[in-house]
């Protein structure tokens, strides 16, 4: 085990350094001043060189060649395969080709930030052809070594093993019933209006709320943080997960369920194997996954009545001072309040019934786009089109809330989007299955009792790492996937 | 240069890697949740031996060789000589003398912490023994590549260039005059009681004065901020100078002093000269010199009744609402307050008048230490002995409060004690001299305008980084240093 020994010694020393890198992009988002910007800059350039170098290096190649050969057992065989994945993506693609994708993606990313505003498409439209071009270079490099498609190649550097059948497969079946469902559950909800919660809630008491409820799902605070940021995230490092919010005064049930929300991939991060903690097959097993933790605490559990049952006495206990009208803080108010269905324009601002409707048509276009079929200058035509067929509203001269709107594309992340659905339809299979094995667990959260989910997470997900591929690690944990849990789950909560 | 550009580059490297070791520190005094230690140790320790191998690497000792024959300018000179002491500080030491040291010095450390709580002196002795003993030898290494005595070596590596001679001379100087005026103040004060503020001052009211007043006196907030930590400090990295204090909703006087301290620290971070911030010769200068410039800030001007004139307002625009005794908050009565005379046995707690006996008792000791003439069993004796003599106070059997009240030696410091009172006499002279160039910078002050004194801090020391050693900085500034203008503002401020 010499070879796969020296692999190790030098995976955690890149842990080590990222765990700084991660604190430092932390503190970027939560602390930093404005005129910090250049020289924490330089100082991440410096770092992400010295990382670059130690897992680039020629000997770790060699390393990865020797370590094949040697006796291991079944985690270490994992953390072999997940080093060589990182060995590859890091230096497979030619140091030129990577430095140009990396510029012009930086270039695009910025002109997006200026042009979405004035919702000006026509000038990124250069930009993105340029980055997107080299990005289906690299792709093609990667997919070579990877012995995939380029689109599952894509798919893959986010969701490991995640593939474009399975993809196809799934969203042919959310489209089958989720569309029409929609007008009914919207004309449903109109017949009992709900009431929303009106006055200040002052952010000392929003977050004294979070913070009792992200306690009882699991979360420690013991090392982590709630602070605040203008986009809501999960960060930090080994041991020490981090996540923020947002407050609106006038409104707490945006931030609380974002807080659950990052809760749950909090959660996930806080509970990686510790043995393995340092190593690749320690590290969280994907986005699809990452986002089946976070939608299974919010979605699953957090906007559930049993949840809100249990949570609407702890919402009064902080809030009933600030609160105009006592009686929307009632659990069936609540649970009305968040499960409203409203077809939007925009993805994040989506519910859990129109978000996939978001997710397939990025799927479908992004997918053109890669291989070629679609011209970029067509995308605001598909996009209106696509949209009205699917959500029934128009985004025509409105670039910046259709296809301008997201940061994805001009940022170079391609073949991101389908991990938002995977996640919320691994969120109720996994959800679905606990409850199966443990049926107590509804009435347990009713009472603010989440053991036996945490146990049940724990066991097959949490612990797990990256030691098995996306769909496998479903399988094993809740049989192959398939979306009649999330579609059992959406005729429950909306339709019955 | 092609030797001295190579140098450059690596030096820029270094700096780059040391901000975020900075900012790293910054957050675990600031931020971090108690249950990440090991985690952020481990990394710390990790991006500690990158640093180490950058800069000790053999070729740096060659570049170093090659760039002194190069055709180099006064700037890039003065660079060149603190990238070779840097150099020689981190490599002429054995690799297992400085383990050893690192490792006695933080089991020594470790255990000042216990036992300090517990007045145990007798343990402690033979872990200092250990550290001091290394210590001797390890500045035995370094005198002889610095051609200076042991202690001068000592002083040196807080304080570019301070030496024993200095020391004592302005040392003596003080000792003559301080010990006989302190009973004389001490009993013109009591003729004149002061008022304390009474009332609960909240915290976000003292947080919003503190961040008023530190601006006016010249500080970034664009390139900063201002937090809370169990022990006040300035840290943070290039261009992102943080301070911390700690509220006391009793007391206001203690946090706001404490600001205006760090204050001084920070701004002196926030002028060093741009164009060599990422060289050895773009850092501050020295301790000594550090120490001046917060206690310019914080004696000089912001204990006088100038400042006080113009701050009082300010001071009950903030906290009027709070104090229960309108008539403490007046200009009069806070400048009585902020310089208040009484010998105590605490360093950290001494006033501007009995501090240097603190340190003058220390050099003394820690120089008898250091050549071995005092033996370690004897501290106790000769401290309560040395503090009797120059404050008339007794610490027998109280060593917590005596010889064990400082993490310096435990943590081995030795030689930083000085800085302090040098600190306090360089602050004097300069604010003398600012004063002499500018004779309306006192007229100024009193109506809040600090634009001369910033001036003249940031022609003759803030732009200087460390292109000169202390005492020709001082002297370039201010002519030859010596007490005479702090016995001019002793005399000024307390006896007339």
């Amino acid at each position: 085990m010499q070879n796969y020994q020296k692999l190790e010694a030098r995976f955690r020393q890149r842990s080590r350094l990222e765990d700084l890198r991660n604190m430092s992009s932390w503190d970027e988002s939560v602390m930093m001043p404005t005129g910090s910007g250049d020289a924490r800059a330089n100082s991440l350039a410096e770092l992400g060189s010295v990382i670059q170098t130690l897992i680039c290096a020629p000997e770790v190649g060699e390393w990865i060649e020797g370590a094949q050969l040697e006796k291991l057992d079944s985690w270490q065989q994992a953390n072999l395969r997940e080093i060589k994945k990182v060995y590859l993506e890091n230096t497979a693609i030619p140091v030129e080709l990577n430095q140009r994708l990396t510029i012009a993606n930086m270039k695009s990313q910025a002109a997006w930030r200026e042009l979405r505003a004035k919702n000006n498409w026509r000038d990124l439209v250069p930009l993105m052809k340029e980055s997107l071009g080299l990005q289906r270079e690299a792709l093609g490099v990667l997919s070579q070594q990877f012995g995939l498609s380029i689109y599952d190649t894509a798919l893959s550097l986010y969701s490991p093993g995640l593939n474009t059948e399975t993809v196809e497969r799934l969203f042919g079946d959310l489209n089958q019933f989720l569309p029409s469902l929609v007008s009914q559950v919207v004309e449903k909800q109109k017949l009992k209006p709900v009431e929303i919660p009106q006055g200040r809630f002052p952010m000392a008491a929003q977050k004294a709320l979070g913070l009792e409820l992200m306690q009882l799902l699991g979360y420690d605070l013991n090392r982590g943080r709630l602070d605040e940021s203008h986009h809501p995230f999960c960060g930090g490092s080994t041991n020490d997960v981090r996540i923020t919010t947002r407050y609106n005064e006038s409104d707490f049930v945006s931030a609380l369920m974002g807080v659950l929300h990052e809760t749950g991939h909090a959660i996930y991060e806080q509970n990686r194997p510790q043995e393995w903690i340092e190593q690749p097959v320690g590290g969280a097993c994907g986005m699809a996954i990452h986002e089946s933790q976070s939608l299974l605490m919010e979605m699953q559990v957090s906007r559930s009545r049993e949840f809100l049952e249990f949570a609407a006495p702890v919402i009064r206990k902080h809030l009933a001072k600030s609160v105009e009208n006592p009686t929307s803080l009632e659990a069936d108010n609540l649970a009305r309040l968040v499960s409203q269905v409203e077809p939007g324009l925009i993805r994040v601002d989506a519910d859990e019934m129109t978000y996939p409707a978001h997710v397939i048509l990025r799927f479908e276009i992004e997918r053109a786009l890669l291989d070629g079929s679609l011209p970029l200058e067509d995308l605001p035509a598909v996009w209106n089109e696509k949209m009205k067929r699917s959500l029934g509203l128009s985004t025509l001269g409105n670039d910046k809330d259709g296809c301008m709107q997201d940061v994805h594309w001009p940022a170079g992340l391609w073949g991101y989007f389908p991990a938002y659905t995977f996640g919320a339809v691994i969120a109720a299979q996994l959800f679905a299955a606990a409850r199966a094995k443990h049926p107590t667990i509804g009435q347990n959260i009713a009472r603010g009792d989440f053991n036996l989910l945490q146990g049940w997470l724990r066991q097959t997900v949490w612990s797990k790492g990256s030691f098995l591929p996306t769909l496998e690690l479903v399988e094993q944990a809740s049989g192959t996937l398939s979306t009649a849990a999330f579609k059992a789950h959406i005729q429950k909560r909306y339709v019955e």
